[in-house]
């Protein structure tokens, strides 16, 4: 069995990522085996390490055919940064960490790496650096439009129909034919997780799902309707929900699926239930990728505090998925 | 000391409320001492009763005036019921739970009640009675156009800015001058609440609240501008918070109350943290009025399994928010 290639990138060198990544290779050996190549700067990583007091060999890869079994190696991306700014968005710190992620893609999608993992990035770091991502999934949807944000524990899995758009906006995209669409996709991407019984909840938008047209209107002309279609083609799907019963309905049922609108209404209930154990994961594309569900966390950045449970949990998710698709 | 007058309305005759109201009758020395009145029909809580097989006296008033303390009597709403329908909305028992709710209202208007405490009725009962109120909320806020609807727990406090209305609605209602004078409304109320060193946390409309106009432009139009008059008249609140953190800010500090845009953003946090135990308060009324949160659950009416705790903790909220304001 070939072991499955993961690159993981530093995120912002100002927030909690180089921490946390670090903390997750202290613990090398209780991770899943695999080839781990780490795509960021030999600087950042020496200070971290110098911070955490952390003392482990990091040898430079001039290829990532060349990794080791089992034992981290660095990726060396060329970057601006000499000394990074600890604490705040930066637009150094934004630039790197978009040349960290950037690279990282660019090697999965030459078929070099299975799966990517990246750590925190900021957007205002982005910003700052002049790019205008709303963030590592906001980019990859530009890339590949099949993609679909989805949020991973064992206590409750959300899959977001929209993303970061404006309330506004996403209420516009609430239409028959692009939700078909969207779990057409969606099914098609399940096939490849390890999710054999898989069942989606659909949430509807409005209160009490509409309360059968006494409060709102789409749940009848273009939710049901699509979920209809959906369940002649055999997709496993029912609803649409109550909006606040629908998550209580789906929580501890490690196969049920909630399908979520909008932003918040899936990340409201995913962080309340599962904010620490949380794995953001990327569907549609032709490589693994998931993250953790935290932020760079600049308050407690450069600290050593910060907690490496979600990274773990992303490496690990990303071990398991790459090895069920290989 | 003169203890409260609370009457207790039986809710919707099909659906678990008669039970809820028994059970916390059951143990009626546990509840704090008040004069307890029940809005409803002999004949339902007869039943009912034999369901149970709970047997105990339930006298008869003619007038609110004659209400024993600490013995809970019956005060009989004149209904079209003299056999209920059990476990499915109902015309009849429509009319009749609209009827004890309206009686009980009529009797606190008037000043014989200092506290109302509503059992679930059904919506769709009162609609096949012709009762187009989208529930008792909704009822009090035509009658009274400051009403607030609350949600009370130990862990959570939520303010709804706006509740049973389509999602899209609710959004053209996020403008600067009904915000202000909403918060100018809570903080009218929240003073007569056991609330001393209250705080108030404004959740945002958008994802990651607009992330500074990148995604939604309410919060810098609408919401801060509402935000920073209020503070200038003293209010204590903050914000925009991004809507998927601000519950988690809040849990756990019984002093902190999140206002909440619209119905599922305050819903969906408070059914998962506070489901058992969470209770529904109309605020901005001349009287005391609360309900448990859960609705009349017909799929286990009559089989004797509801859990009275919610219409407990809802009759004990009464009697502190009745005593805190005589």
């Amino acid at each position: 069995m070939t072991l499955p290639k993961i690159g993981i990138t530093l995120g912002d060198p100002g927030g909690v990522g180089p921490e946390v990544v670090l903390k997750a290779f202290a613990s090398i050996h209780s991770l899943p085996k695999a080839h781990y190549i780490l795509f960021g700067s030999n600087d950042v990583l020496k200070k971290e390490q110098e911070i955490l007091n952390l003392d482990f060999d990091l040898p430079s890869l001039a290829s990532i055919k060349d990794a080791y079994q089992q034992h981290p190696c660095l990726y060396e991306v060329d970057s601006p940064l000499n000394s990074e700014v600890k604490g705040r968005p930066s637009k150094k710190n934004g630039q790197a960490s978009f040349r960290y992620f950037d690279t990282a893609v660019k090697e999965a999608q030459a078929g070099n790496l299975q799966g990517v993992v990246t750590a925190p990035v900021s957007k205002h770091s982005w910003n700052l650096a002049g790019i205008h991502w709303a963030g590592h999934t906001d980019f990859l949807s530009h890339l590949f439009p099949e993609a679909i944000m989805f949020f991973w524990s064992e206590e409750l899995k959300i899959a977001l129909y929209t993303h970061h758009l404006p309330l506004r906006e996403a209420l516009e995209r609430v239409k028959e034919g692009p939700l078909l669409e969207f779990f057409q996709i969606l099914q098609k991407e399940l096939k490849n997780m390890p999710l054999p019984d898989y069942e989606l909840f659909m949430a509807g938008l409005n209160p009490h799902a509409g309360e059968e047209g006494l409060m709102g209107s789409e749940e009848g002309d273009e939710i049901l309707p699509a979920i209809k279609t959906a369940k002649k083609i055999g997709i496993p799907i029912s609803g649409p929900y109550p909006p606040d019963t629908v998550f209580r309905k789906a929580l501890n049922h490690p196969d049920k699926i909630v399908i979520a609108l909008y932003h918040d209404q899936g990340l409201i209930p995913f962080k309340i239930l599962a904010f620490e154990k949380g794995i953001n994961v990327t569907l549609g594309l032709p490589f693994v990728r998931t993250s953790p569900c935290h932020g760079t966390a600049f308050d407690i950045a450069g600290k050593g505090v910060a907690d490496p449970e979600s990274m773990i949990g992303a490496i690990e998710l990303a071990h398991r998925l790459a090895s069920a698709l290989s």
